[in-house]
Parts: C-alpha cells; sequence; structure tokens
C-alpha cells in the first residue's frame, strides 16, 4: 500500500486563519491543542518543594508517567526537586499536583481519555475518568512549563480535553529496515507525548519477517538477517506501550509481501520451484502465498495462534495490499481452483483467502483489519479497512469514505505517508472526513487514522528525522477540533515541541550532526549544515530513481540523510522573498540580504573542507549557490536593474540548481528565480 | 571502593617520547597500536565490488563482525557496496578481504587473541588462531579506512598483534542510575572497537538492586524503583557481548553497600528494627548484611544458585569493599559471635563472611573476586583481587603488586576511575605493573586492569561523555606494548577515534548539544558550546560538595552535564600560551588573540539568549571572561605592558573566575593568569 500514490495536497483550501481555533494557541505551545480552554493572569511557581500525588499508587500508568513528569519537570528547570516519587493524595496533605481518576481501564479502542486540568496560583489539579485520561494529562502539562529569567512556573489554564477520533496511530515498518526495541521505545514515548494511542507494527514484509517464532523458527532464522524481535522483546515492548496507554496493532502481511515468510517455507508459495530469497531492493514483488493449499492456512493458523497471545489488542492486521496475483495466474493449479471454486478474478480469490483467514483470527478472538484492498464485494463488514489510496489514486470517492458507506469501520492513511518526505502542512492539512457529509453510524466508523512510516530509506539513524516532528502535526489532526487548522500557528507550536521530543529522547535533531561529522570527515560541520538546511531529500520515492537503487544495505549516511522535510533556512527565506516582492518591505529585504550573504561566505567554508567522495558531490550546489547570490544580493543592495549578463548568468546557473544534488533538491529555487525575475526587471 | 582516592599522577614521568613506539603512529590512528606493524606503498581501493569472504559461515561472531564491518564501511564512505553479506572462502574466487581462523573459541580469561593482517593493493587478508582474533583484526580494519578527494581505500599495512593483558575491563554502576539495555549495548560496540574484552556489570548496590530475581522477588520489585533489567534482558545483553568477544563479570556487592537488598529484606540486616530504605544520596553508607545470621548464606546461596546460570564467565564479583562494619559492632549478638569464633577485627568477620561465600560460589563453579578489601591475611589465594587502592590511598604498596607477590590473581583498578573527570592523559600515564620488578610468575597473575565509571553523577544521556573517548586510552594501555607512551601522539589518534566511536552509536558528543538546547530553551546555543569548551565539570566528586548535594533523581541536564573532560578548546589555549610565554612565537600569539576575541565576542551571543534560570548562573563567567580577555588582547596586540590599572582589573577579575561556576571550573585559569604576569612586566 505505498507506490505511486499521489496526495491530495488541499493547500490553499485549509490555511486562512479559522477565527473558531482558540486565539490563546498564540501564546501557548500545546500540541494537540485541547478541545477547550481558558487561562487566567496566575501562575504555579516551579520550587524544590513541588510535589504529586495520585489517587492511587499502584505501580501503574499513572504512576509511572507522574514520575517521568517529576524527571522531566526536573531536568528541563533544573530544579533539584526534593521528593522524586508521587504519594497518595491525602486530604490532609496538599500536594502541588494532584491527579486524580475514576478507574482504572485497559488499553482498548474504546476507552474514555478524556481530562480536566485545573492551574491555579496555589495548585495544578487533573481529573479523568480512566488512568488513560490521566496520562494525557499529564502530557498536556509537560507542554506548559514556562520560565523568565529568574523563575520556573506552570501558567494558570483551564483544560477540558477529550479526542476527535479513538485511533491515532503511527505505523512503522520494521521489515525493509529492522529498528531495534530502544528505536521503537523512544517513538513510543514520542507518541504518547502527542496523545497518539496505536502503534502499527508493520512486522513482516518481502524484506524480512521480524519476529521469532518457535512453532515456525525457520522465519527468524532464515529471513531475517538475524535481525529480529525475541518473543521476550515482543513482550517487553508491548508492556511499554501500553503502561503509556498506546495499543499495539501488529501486522503480518499476506498473501502478498511475502518473500520472507516464502524463503523460510518456500512450499507455500503459489509458484513452484521458484527461487524465493530475502528481498533486498523496494518495490512490488511477486512472491505470494498459496491460497488454495490447505498447508497455506493450517501454517497461518499455527503461526497465529502462537504469535496472537502476545499482542492483547483485539484488532490484527492481515496486510493484504499490493497483490497482482501475477503467479497465481501462472500457475495452472491455482487458476483450476478459482474455476471449481467460482471465484472469476484473482481479487476474488484474495476474498476467498482473507474470509478464511478471518475465521482464524476470530478463533483466536482478533478481529481482522487489512489494507483497501481487502474491501471487495464478498468481504464481511466485520473487517476494519485501512484506507491508503483515495481519489489520487484513481478511485471515484475516498476508500476511507466509501468503507464507512459500506459499513466498515476504517482507518485513514491516505494522506499521512510521511516516508513521502512532504511539508508537513500537506499532511496536516488532510481531514479524515473533510467535508463529505454523513449519517451518525457512517461517522462512528471511521475510528481515526494513522501515520505511517515505511522504511525502505531509514536506519535507525535516520527514522526519528523522517517521523518527527511532522507527525507530531498528524497527531493534533486526529485529536483536536476540525477547525484547528492555521498552519502558522501549527508550525510555531511544533517547533517547540520538536525540542521537548528531543528532550524526550528523540534523535531527529542531534543526527543532522552526526551524518554531517561522518560525511566531513570529522571536520567542521557548520558549511554542510548551512547547506543542509536549504536542501531537502527527494521526495515521493524519486530518491530511488535515477542513477541509483537503494538495497536495505545501502548507505544512508548521506547527504540527502541529513536533510530533512521543512528545511528550516528555506522557509524562511521563501517567506521573506514572497512579502518583499509583494510589499517591498526592508525587514524582508534585509533576511533576504542576510541569507545570500550566509551563502556567499559558506561556499569558503565548504571549500576548507572539500576533501572526500561525501563532500565531493557538493562542491557544484555550493559555488553555484555563490554565484546566484552575489548577483542577486547585488541588485538587491544598489536596489538596481540587473545587467542583462549578470541576468543571464544567474538564470543560467538556477536552471542547473534545479537538478537534484546527491539525492536532495535545493528547496529555494523558486524563489531564487522569482527574485532574479524581480530583480532583472526592475 | 569508591572515596577519597587521590590519583598518583605521573604526568612527567612517562610523557617524552618514547623511541620504541613505532613512528607509523604519527601516520596512521590505530588505537590501541598494535603490537608489530610495518607498512607500504600500496593502497587497496574500496569499490562497489569489496567482497569479504570468511573461513566458516556458521552465525558466529566472525560472520557477524564481518557484516557489521561492511554496513560501516558503507556507511563511512558512502559506496554502494554489491555484496552485504560474508561469502565462505572459495579458493576459485578471491574476495577483497579474506578473513580466517583456527578455531572457534569460547570467551574465556585465556583465549587467544592474536592476530595477523596484511593489506596489499590486491587483497586483505586476516588470519587468527581464534574467532575472537578474528574480530579484533576487524575492529583494526575499521580504523584503517583513507579517503582522499574521489577515492576511499585502505592503506598497504602489515600488522602482527596480540594484547599485553588478558583483562581489559570497562566496569559500569548500574545501580546509582539505572542504565538501560541500549546505553550498556552502545557500550559494548565501543569497547569491542577499541578491543576490550571484560563487560564488569555492577548490578547492586545501597541505591538499587539491577536484576529480576525470581527466587527474591522483593529485590528486584521493592528495591530498584522499576528500574532493573528482566532475566531475558541479561541473557540478551550477555548474547550481545560474547557475540563481540566480550566477557561479562556480574557484581553484586556484599556485605556493605547493601541498602537495596536489605530494603527488599530487612531481616537479613545487622541492625534489627533499622527502617532500611533505598538510599538516594551518594556516598558510603552502613546497612551490611548479617555476617553470623545463616539464613544470610542461604539467601545467597539461593540467589546465586538462580543468578549464575545467566552468566557464563567463570568470574563472579562479591563486592566486599568500603564496609567499616558499624552495624556489626553496634549488634551486641554479632559482637559475641566474633568472640565465640576467635575473630578479632571486623575485617576478621567479613573475611570469614567472603570465605563463605567463595565456599557457595566454588560450588556453582565460580571464581570469586572482590575488591582488594577482601584481601586479608586469612583469605586464600583463590580469590582474585580488584586493586581500587594504591599508595594514594595511604596503602604502603599499591595494592596490585601486594596481591601479585601474595600470590593473588588481581586486576587493577587504582588509576582508571574515570568518572573523576580527570584528563585522559592521568589515566594515559599509569601503567600496572610499572617499573615494579616482578618474577614471571607474579606477572602473570597481573590479568591487567579495568576502567571504572561510578554512575553517582551520569544518567544515559550523559554516561558515554563521561566514559569517552578517554577509556580508548585506557584500552591502548592495556592492550599495546608498555612502551607506547606518547600523550601528544596519543590525543591525535584519540580526536579520530572519538568520532568513530559516534559513527558507531555513541551519544558522547551528539549529547552536549541535546543539554545545551534544553539549558537555552531551544534557542542558538553556540555561545554555549563556546562556553562548554573550556569549562569542564569539577572533579573527584567536588560536584557533591558545596552548597548542592546531588540526589538520585536531581537534574543533570546542566551546564556542567554539557562539558567534559579536556576541554578541547581549553587544551589549545593552554598549549599556546606555553609555547608563546616560552618562544614569544607568532603562531601561538595569533592563535591566542583569535582565542581571546572569541570569548569577547561571546559575550553579545551569550547575553542574546540569556534569559532563563539556567543561563542566568553563567551571565558573570561570560562577562567576566570578556573583562580579561579585552586586557590581555590589549596587551598582545600592542605588544605593550599593562598599565597598571588593567592589570590590577584583570587580576582581580581572574581571581573570580576561579572559583567554581554552575559546578562547573574555567580551565584556562592558570595561563590567563600568567599571561598577565607576563603581559604585566614586560
Amino acid at each position: 500500500m505505498k507506490k505511486n500514490i499521489f496526495l491530495i495536497i488541499f493547500i490553499g483550501l485549509f490555511n486562512q486563519y479559522t477565527i473558531s481555533q482558540n486565539n490563546l494557541s498564540e501564546k501557548y505551545n500545546l500540541m494537540p491543542w485541547p478541545q477547550e480552554i481558558s487561562d487566567s493572569s496566575e501562575n504555579f511557581l516551579i520550587t524544590t518543594e513541588f510535589t504529586v500525588s495520585i489517587s492511587s499508587i499502584d505501580k501503574g500508568k499513572v504512576e509511572h508517567a507522574a514520575t517521568t513528569f517529576l524527571r522531566r519537570l526536573s531536568g528541563r528547570t533544573g530544579i533539584f526537586i526534593n521528593k522524586g516519587f508521587p504519594s497518595k493524595i491525602n486530604n490532609t496533605k496538599k500536594t502541588s499536583l494532584e491527579i486524580s481518576f475514576d478507574k482504572i481501564a485497559s488499553v482498548t479502542l474504546e476507552v474514555d481519555e478524556s481530562y480536566t486540568l485545573k492551574i491555579t496560583n496555589k495548585q495544578l489539579k487533573v481529573h479523568a475518568k480512566t488512568d488513560i485520561g490521566a496520562i494525557r494529562a499529564i502530557a498536556t502539562l509537560l507542554q506548559l512549563t514556562t520560565n523568565n529569567k529568574t523563575t520556573s512556573y506552570f501558567p494558570g489554564i483551564t483544560i477540558s480535553d477529550a479526542p476527535r477520533f479513538l485511533w491515532r496511530g503511527l505505523m512503522i515498518d520494521v521489515a525493509r529496515h529492522f529498528q531495534p526495541v530502544s528505536v521503537i521505545k523512544r517513538n513510543l514515548d514520542a507518541m504518547a507525548s502527542v496523545k497518539m494511542n496505536v502503534f502499527h507494527w508493520h512486522l513482516t514484509d518481502d524484506q524480512g519477517f521480524r519476529i521469532e517464532s518457535n512453532r515456525y523458527p525457520k522465519l527468524h532464522l532464515l529471513a531475517s538477517d538475524g535481525l529480529f524481535y525475541t518473543q521476550n522483546q515482543v513482550k517487553d515492548v508491548v508492556n511499554y506501550a501500553t503502561r503509556l496507554g498506546i495499543r499495539v496493532v501488529p501486522e503480518f502481511d499476506v498473501p502478498g509481501h511475502a518473500s520472507a515468510i516464502l524463503t523460510a517455507y518456500p512450499e507455500l508459495g503459489s509458484k513452484k520451484d521458484y527461487a524465493y530469497s530475502i528481498e533486498r531492493y523496494a518495490g512490488v514483488f511477486n512472491p505470494t502465498l498459496n491460497p488454495t493449499n490447505d498447508k497455506t492456512y493450517a501454517f497461518l493458523k499455527n503461526l497465529f495462534t502462537e504469535i496472537t497471545p502476545l499482542f492483547p489488542d483485539e484488532y490484527f492486521h492481515i496486510g493484504g495490499d499490493e497483490n497482482a496475483g501475477k503467479h497465481w495466474t501462472e500457475n495452472k493449479e491455482i487458476s483450476a481452483f478459482k474455476k471449481n471454486h467460482g471465484l472469476n478474478t484473482n481479487h476474488d480469490l484474495q476474498t476467498y483467502f482473507n474470509i478464511r483467514l478471518e475465521k482464524i483470527l476470530n478463533d483466536l478472538h482478533k478481529k481482522l483489519m487489512g489494507w483497501d484492498e481487502i474491501m471487495t464485494p464478498t468481504m464481511p463488514t466485520t473487517a476494519v479497512i485501512h484506507s491508503w489510496r483515495g481519489k489520487n489514486e484513481g478511485l471515484k470517492e475516498s476508500s476511507l469514505i466509501k468503507a464507512a458507506k459500506k459499513g466498515y469501520k476504517t482507518v485513514l492513511s491516505n494522506g499521512y505517508y510521511i516516508d513521502r518526505l512532504l511539508s508537513v502542512k500537506n499532511h496536516y492539512n488532510v481531514d479524515p472526513i473533510g467535508d463529505v457529509v454523513l449519517t451518525k453510524k457512517e461517522r462512528a466508523r471511521i475510528l481515526g487514522g494513522e501515520v505511517t512510516m515505511w522504511s525502505e530509506l531509514v536506519t535507525p539513524l535516520t527514522i526519528d528525522s523522517r517521523i518527527w516532528p511532522r507527525t507530531a502535526a498528524i497527531a493534533e489532526r486526529f485529536w483536536s477540533s476540525k477547525s484547528v487548522t492555521d498552519i502558522k500557528n501549527m508550525q510555531k507550536r511544533l517547533k517547540i515541541v520538536s525540542f521537548q521530543l528531543e528532550e524526550l529522547g528523540l534523535t531527529h535533531l542531534k543526527n543532522k550532526a552526526v551524518i554531517l561529522r561522518n560525511i566531513s570527515q570529522y571536520q567542521d560541520i557548520s558549511s554542510l549544515i548551512v547547506l543542509s538546511n536549504i536542501c531537502e531529500p527527494l521526495k515521493i520515492y524519486s530518491r530511488n530513481k535515477g542513477g541509483t537503487e537503494y538495497k536495505s544495505f545501502s548507505p544512508f549516511t548521506l547527504f540527502a540523510d541529513a536533510c530533512t522535510a521543512d528545511a528550516p533556512d528555506a522557509i524562511s527565506f521563501n517567506e521573506h522573498v514572497i512579502s518583499y516582492l509583494k510589499t517591498a518591505n526592508n525587514t524582508s529585504k534585509q533576511k533576504i540580504i542576510s541569507f545570500l550573504t550566509k551563502w556567499i561566505e559558506n561556499d569558503a567554508s565548504f571549500k576548507a573542507i572539500n576533501n572526500n567522495t561525501k563532500t565531493h558531490v557538493l562542491e557544484k550546489l555550493s559555488s553555484q549557490l555563490k554565484t546566484v547570490s552575489i548577483v542577486l544580493k547585488k541588485g538587491l543592495q544598489h536596489n538596481t536593474t540587473l545587467s542583462k549578463k549578470d541576468a543571464i548568468k544567474a538564470s543560467k546557473v538556477i536552471q542547473e540548481l534545479k537538478k537534484p544534488v546527491a539525492d536532495t533538491e535545493l528547496v529555494i529555487v523558486s524563489q531564487l528565480t522569482a527574485l532574479l525575475q524581480h530583480l532583472g526587471m526592475k
């Protein structure tokens, strides 16, 4: 469910300031923005005497969250808080923060996550119906700390909050590039900090089978390159997630995407004597389980019987995507089976497979979920449809809306494919429902959404910077009111949230320097930072086109890996050019000049380190950028029309700059062009 | 084994260039430096066709190391190596790198780690007696990659190598601050990269019991704050270490350092009705197991019977340190027991305890090891003595030498206490044997050394920067010839090794920026970097003196935590001042002026971010540094004697700068003073 999809870009439809978004969002950096919020002039001062009490001390989610809260509060403010652990609420002894909840809840789809929070200059009070609501409140609190020169404090705020959608997920593909437990755990921490509640674990694919099976040990022994989770590690991750109020939905992708399974058990394949092997490239491949072989079902039944107890959640994802059934068509026995069973197409055959799978899963008390290909006319509405295709994929109607109308519960991922490396704006603008009119029943079937992180082009070194901070903005889309749509305001809040995610343990900011130090062979990286702040990695899988085709073991320590979506200097420069060209304001003009100056000077710093194969490829980019910047700066500073010679020179160089370099694109090219046109015409 | 020790600082004794150190160490950045090395003018070019073969493909240590080698080689050079995995050596098909070894060895003390390595322009060849020798060779290879502008290559080198000492360890204390599995694993990777082979896991102390016990579950449930390793995690870590050729020696510290154990099982304590609880402070405390109670031995026997199968190594560390026996003396029954058993002192009583413990461990096929307090006259020489005290501790003779002479096997840690935050020079200068004359038998008893990382003042965020890169230099002391002692040369090589350790996954470099971003509240950190490059955290535990006393849950996200030993700008500045004052050379003068200019300008950048409680404390430091720098710069630039007024002003400010700020010291103060004296006297 990931090739050739073209995102519907709603830019312009939603980005005007929406009056109903509470204007306190200019003042506070909460994300997701709460449903109801008001503030007062009071502040609660944070001192060494800060204390926390909870309605029950039970080693449960809230005690853990409150302890973590104390560590983060202390770590962030530098205050030596005397009491390092929460106590039980005691009416005779007031604490700084009092957290109460009505009951301990299981981490399920329907759990109540609402909470209220009130901060006065005397106390912080949290109340929730469930312990999970209480930990959501604690996440809110951690976004509220404020400081001045001498004190740290919580602003006086009252919040009443609850999520818009029940299902707020992040999928991580650990098949194409394995991600160790530590990567998963830090991402779970990050998810909880922005109130996400489903971790969808894409555990198997053509490139690897990533979980230990005692029943079928060849799966992890022969089809993982030794990179898999032991069952104990899986339990550990599920416990970790549960404590954060996050459900874990595993995915075993069948019948397609099965190269790894068939590497271990080729006898279950649809093509006889086919040399199945772990796939090293990215793409859609033909190896497919044989749905006409009873051994396939016996295998899946045994495997799922072994695996499902590890995952307490009632949903179980079977993939089901991107199977054209090429090997089915080529196999005479399978063709005969289709005829005998009145299955006209390969889709019908896959539905036959899916229905048998659903029976197996139901016996194991699991609900089947699959990518939207499983939504065929004969598929029972008990299945949950994971919508990854929309109108952009050539469908008449988004598969999400279609599913809801047909009676399926459904979750949206179309529009939330963060591995495509588009700007956060694009994803933020995608609303699961939008302006579609639905009945109450239909609306209730739309459970929520899921961010998808496919891992063809990421490793543990880079994955955080591909997921975050953009996912925090999508988390807001899933939690907050539909009316919260102001892009500028979101960007302002996201910037702070991004730093707080680093504080939490994510590597999305710090690993940029690691990669650049590697690229520079341990020399000064400042000039590389300057370049990486205006370059973005090629988008929508085009990095895998052209000259290079990446394998799973190709190097992901290149300049493109240090660059990210939403290159910060590019955003700022582009905004100032647009503003300057519109209003000729001097502030923007000076900002533009200072950027151009930076890029001119940067070439000398860059040349000083330029002595290896990895920096070599950036030489031309750096010097061309300097050339254009000199011309533009001259025009701007002297406020004159450029000479024809200069304009032509700059124009030619800009043409060159449009070409990708080292799998990145220079994302200021349009505004360089606009500026040149303006200065050439003056 | 950690309080009040004062390191013997050998500086000046060893730091002259030793002629026997191979001068190729100026050319290559190997660490530890090999026993024998020669080079040629040939180079082996690294291309996409690079291949690796091994004498056996067995999913063992070498196959893993070779695969990891390919990933690192590709990641570092950016070369898309076509074949991602090693193959079996095939005489008809030559590979780029051929690795052969005679046998697969167990990871034990006596294992042969020698190897030979030969690089020509045609091939890289490794041979070793054991698979462990082979992986040591691969670690060497990864320090040899070189590049110019367009190619990456291995230089033509021949090495024949073997370690000087059998025991080359790193101890990590996970009791005072718990360190998750991911921290341990990345440190194991780092250890292997510099050929260390013992991970000593200090699992219990007053501040926590960090391992799951099914036999005595209160230990991890009541005495760890939920921060412990499950037995499965322990197995995982031991497997991980074994694959890297690293032994794991667990330590269960008894009978002292027992607050955590006694929190869970107070009935085993030496003081009746004492309210034992997990210790939150650092220090030496009185809670002690009762050595006169048979239940104590039953408990330890059961616990060790449960725990020892997790640790295949034959050595088992029982701590045994820092017990003054205060609670023993205060307990009448214990005093009576001593009298009845003819035990005159508490030391005798502890030896009684140790001997009973040794019996228990021997029955479990383990050899007892303990800190040097266990070396009493009646202690059998079957025990291994871990020497942490030397002449600096008031002993007449280093406990290491004493132990070796008395017939004990012994390991040195005195001099390798990296948590004291001294310069790498100090540790590098400590030789386990030095000039002491020993018989062959005595020499053979000196197994090697161990770096100790006590964790009172470190968290997962900072621990790497406290261990590395200094430990790499100590690893060289343990592996390389005694004659390898050139400090300047070591520093040159260590700088590169440090970056390679980051490439490997360590956080010692990148987390500095994380802490400074936190301190600056997400503003520009460049001025804080400048200050952190001349400030070092207070040394030898003095951070815990004075105003603050740190608890285990105090914030370790302060300026001192971003600073490290061997502050880089300070080293450079101090060297240039010394050089300038000696020879009045202009290069050094210009360097000094540029540092002074940096510090003058830095104050303005610093003031621009100065708006919170954490930066506030650095205000004075920044502005005083500016004041002194202005005066000194004036004197240097104009080559004149300073006015009396200027000299007095600067002198006063330097006095102020001598005082610790935010738990750090400005380590350029001596050279500022020297420079001022010089300029005042001109």
